[in-house]
């Protein structure tokens, strides 16, 4: 079974829709890394079992962000905002240096607004 | 029936998660505003099947909020990026009156850079 890593960051997200014992099941696995046969073992259930109930969480999981497409649009919105601040942080240092206007400031600032725009469509 | 307005704004994020009828029952319902009476029409079921429908697919919206989250986090989010495009917007004024270096844009900047921590915790 190839772990798909892209589930432990939909875990992230929508680990609350499923019950508390396949949560916690996932959880090990993708998260804490553990191998089927030692969640067998604090589960006190079988190795089949345990790979049956990972890949129910897994369709859940999947199927909700198909349905919902939280995870990929945060992950989306998160990019746009780290280059905002790197072009916050290019404005802060010119401006330091004190010539004005600035067509460097000028065009951080239209960066800006479009990486928003882009956000908020 | 009182309307909660709140299910309109998680029928756009969640409403996917509905089988089909259930979601146009529920549009026509909040984004449509038809009576009752006339969605009960349009799929020729009863006005109480109409309200049992309604009444399940609100519960589904707000237990997925509960559990997820997103629609409370997007808003939140939406706001700090108007604030931002604010502030770009007068860094543009501030930069074009040419005054260097500018506490304001230095100001502003500080604030672009606090509210992205706030985006991003």
């Amino acid at each position: 079974m190839a772990k798909n890593l892209e589930i432990s960051y939909l875990l992230d997200f929508y680990g609350q829709v499923l019950t508390e014992k396949q949560r916690e099941v996932m959880e090990q696995y993708y998260n804490d890394d553990l191998s089927l046969a030692e969640i067998a073992a604090n589960f006190g259930i079988s190795r089949q079992g345990v790979r049956d109930s990972i890949k129910r969480g897994e369709t859940i999981l999947l199927d909700l962000e198909e349905k919902v497409g939280f995870a990929g649009r945060y992950r989306t919105v998160r990019q746009s905002v780290a280059q905002i601040e790197e072009l916050a942080r290019d404005i802060r240092f010119e401006n330091e240096e004190g010539y004005m206007p600035s067509d460097r400031i000028a065009q951080n600032v239209e960066e800006i607004l479009n990486l928003i725009e882009k956000i908020s469509e």
